[in-house]
């Protein structure tokens, strides 16, 4: 075949993936907007274009002729430029990944997931842990074999194989000695915190109701204030808060209470963090792998260093009080800086994991982390997953949940097959506190320009030493070159301590 | 290969048709949220995503498997029940269209056809004919050769095997007799009406404006009442009306007004009658092609049933004035049904086809009809366009336009390559008017139910007798078995007669 010298295999590799990373943004598309505006009769239709373009895009990385190609360009890698050889890198990876689990057992997984998904759903709902233990020990075993299946291609353990699928070249080990660290100072010093805020001056509440026009309008004030571009994306409404779409064609989503304004408003800063990375990315590289961004860690690093480094800064929120009344309506003392402060840095133990406060949100990964690993090393069953996580609750929170539902029915990630996803929360949390003191570090006044509303400073250094890097480094490697070190727990003790012991 | 044994080939056939049909079903959700959805700075990229999906739906087609696959199973057809043999002669017309035309045509004709579609969005806005005329040229020639190569595919002339894409088994000599019967009466048919009108009582101005959210609701309502499912479908707001989606997902859009109520509604009830066609149609053969919709004259009959002959009764007027005189808090005569009556049954000749009454627009498509048959035969170039047709419309409709904008640059289809589309809506126009007749002899006092907003009738036997049938028969076999009789005229001219002479 005449693309298999290696030049032209290279190109003819560049076009292949262009295409699937089409679909893939078709894919995303339509996944958003199953989210946001299908109407539920059209469930079964979406379920098929979404298999549909799901198989083809597993047949295009699997095809043979793809990984001769490959190879063919990698005789003759080393003479590409830097960018180019990251790319060749990553469709590599692409395709090992694909290629390293049976089309049967795919297909398995696909159908297995989106049963044990429903199932989930009202065993959750009926509070019926019973019920769902069965489809997720089936799941789990597949999860298994496709770990050691992954495994086997990428020299990895099962549980390594599955990490890297979400965070790549992140291995167990470096998380169990994060997480150690984590947990060796954390329980004091969510203690100390809440000793500390006990003392201090009571919180008033904010009397609601707040008009949800309203709190979508000061939405989209907050999110063009933090550089969100409109025409490139969208605000809209769902069940869960997440960004969908393509880069270039960004939609988060968020979704109201009338009772609570606060919640809303940080899901919207939190998803405006993550669509910036994804706008961010390397324009030039749109449609290739080294143009995609560089993992969950990364991604949720983004997030958190809008929603919980920046956004919850003394300076940004005194900004941001004055506006929230006037929006509102607000009177009184309950709309002082001082007491929405005291509301978005409550801190204190709590069962649900994305209603967790960012002290005790690495306690809830750190169980979950535990608990999947010993499920897929086989060392834990579905049917023992309460009685485990239930003591690890009481151990770690020290609290324990009334039942399954608000236990380990919580999460939808197990029961659709995302297991190695958890950690990558609190890996993110830890990159964004390293990212927020190198970037203070970097550009003078910075915090102080988020007290007017000039968040310039820090969207230009994150452009530059995140965003626009793509995937052509590895998720560690960027946090070395953006910060000056590796991924470590001190700036984010540094950071805890500062804003809830001396802030 | 195992599946080229012919009951195997067959299946195999279904499920690569499945997909195919599934990947079309994201094509027509991604075109949909182009169209009312997607921010502007998506364009790009979702161009990317739809040209990745037409190309590998056509690279789907195009296999030499499938072709071999189709030879297998046509060996023992005759061996298969009704609808399965359908479904495998439909397969086989599909696979003929897309080998037709050579890919690297494809591909031109793609690009070409979205360049062009640019042009002319500023050529009109400017006025400027001169600007798209090359472009429409090269577009012109691309799709002479389209028609030529699948006219050798097919065995016809070029400009039918066009017309049999848009609406199958179509030929160019049977539009001739009936636009020329049409021709025969229409125009003095038209000086009548008008007679009739000018000495009939002035028509009162409905006075706006007439808020959105209002008009909004009120669509909702009559869509309801015309059997719309909106657990299976939407309502939202586009630059033109249209029907997209999927039969189980079906997305109407409308535009409004604040100055008028009437148009955006019956843009609703046009596009509801598409979409309970879509609906409509047999479930159990979803995603195979003889489950589709059968062609655009069919199509079409279904939108301006609802749209032109229910629509416009005078019992269903008489249903819907005192709802719309409530719903905008309206007052006085201007709100009676006679005189709403009279503002949706005005005639008269003007220049834009979308705005054009039921008696002159299938002047406006026979002019439509004739300059682009000349086209295609090479008679007629892009540069003597506008004379032609300053000259047609001087002819068939008695006026001419003031410049090309509202002339021969009004329309979309041309300058997105499709010609050979425009005879379905007026063979559309005439099928509904012979299966509103045929239904009202099938269905006692169906339109008395229309004056009680009772549309059930209507949809039962629509839906038995042209939805349920899907792709099972051609076109005229549907019309014949509908209603009796070949696609004709006569209907249609006793409908105009009865509805604007004896009305």
């Amino acid at each position: 075949m005449n693309d298999l010298n290696s030049t032209s295999a290279y190109e003819a590799l560049k076009s292949r993936f262009h295409r699937l990373a089409a679909l893939q943004g078709a894919q995303a598309v339509l996944h958003w907007d199953r989210a946001t505006m299908m109407p539920e009769g059209g469930a079964q239709a979406r379920a098929e274009q979404q298999a549909a373009l799901a198989m083809v895009g597993h047949e295009m990385l699997t095809s043979p002729h793809l990984a001769d190609l490959a190879q063919s360009a990698e005789e003759t890698a080393a003479a590409l430029p830097d960018w180019d050889r990251a790319n060749l890198s990553e469709m590599r990876r692409l395709i090992t990944h694909a290629n390293a689990t049976p089309a049967d057992l795919v297909e398995k997984l696909a159908r297995t997931r989106s049963e044990t998904e429903m199932i989930w759903r009202s065993a959750r709902a009926a509070n019926d842990y019973a019920s769902l233990a069965p489809a997720l020990q089936r799941l789990l075993d597949l999860t298994r074999a496709q770990g050691e299946a992954k495994g086997a291609a990428l020299g990895l353990d099962p549980y390594d194989a599955l990490l890297d699928g979400y965070d790549p070249n992140r291995r167990a080990a470096e998380i169990d000695r994060l997480f150690a660290d984590l947990e060796g100072f954390l329980p004091s010093l969510l203690r100390e915190v809440m000793e500390v805020q006990r003392a201090g001056p009571a919180r008033l509440p904010i009397e609601g109701p707040f008009r949800i026009d309203l709190q979508e309008k000061l939405g989209r004030e907050v999110m063009e204030v933090l550089g969100f571009d409109f025409r490139h994306g969208r605000l809209d409404v769902s069940h869960h808060p997440f960004t969908g779409g393509v880069p270039d064609d960004s939609r988060i989503t968020t979704r109201y209470d009338e009772a609570d304004f606060t919640e809303s408003l940080m899901a919207v800063i939190h998803e405006t963090g993550h669509s910036l990375y994804e706008r961010g990315l390397p324009e030039e590289w749109r449609l290739q792998p080294v143009g995609r961004a560089r993992g969950m860690t990364i991604h949720e690093s983004q997030s958190l260093l809008f929603e919980m480094q920046a956004g919850r800064t003394a300076s940004f929120i005194a900004w941001l009080a004055p506006r929230l009344k006037d929006a509102f309506g607000g009177e009184g003392p309950a709309w002082s800086p001082d007491n929405l402060l005291r509301h978005y840095r409550k801190v204190g133990p709590s069962l649900i994991r994305v209603q967790a406060d960012e002290v005790t949100y690495p306690l809830h990964v750190i169980l979950r982390y535990r608990l999947e690993r010993a499920m897929i090393a086989g060392d834990l069953a579905a049917a023992e997953l309460p009685a485990a996580w239930n003591e690890g609750m009481e151990k770690l929170l020290g609290i324990r949940p009334p039942d399954d539902a608000s236990g380990c029915m919580q999460d939808i990630h197990w029961p659709s097959g995302s297991f190695g996803y958890f950690p990558t929360y609190t890996l993110g949390a830890l990159a964004a506190a390293q990212l927020f003191a190198a970037a203070k570090a970097a550009v003078p006044g910075l915090e102080n320009s988020l007290g007017r509303g000039d968040f310039s400073g820090l969207i230009q250094w994150v452009r530059a030493n995140v965003h626009s890097l793509g995937s052509s480094l590895t998720p560690d490697e960027i946090i070395v070159s953006a910060t000056g070190g590796p991924l470590g727990t001190a700036a984010f003790q540094r950071h805890i301590e500062g804003r809830y012991l001396n802030g």
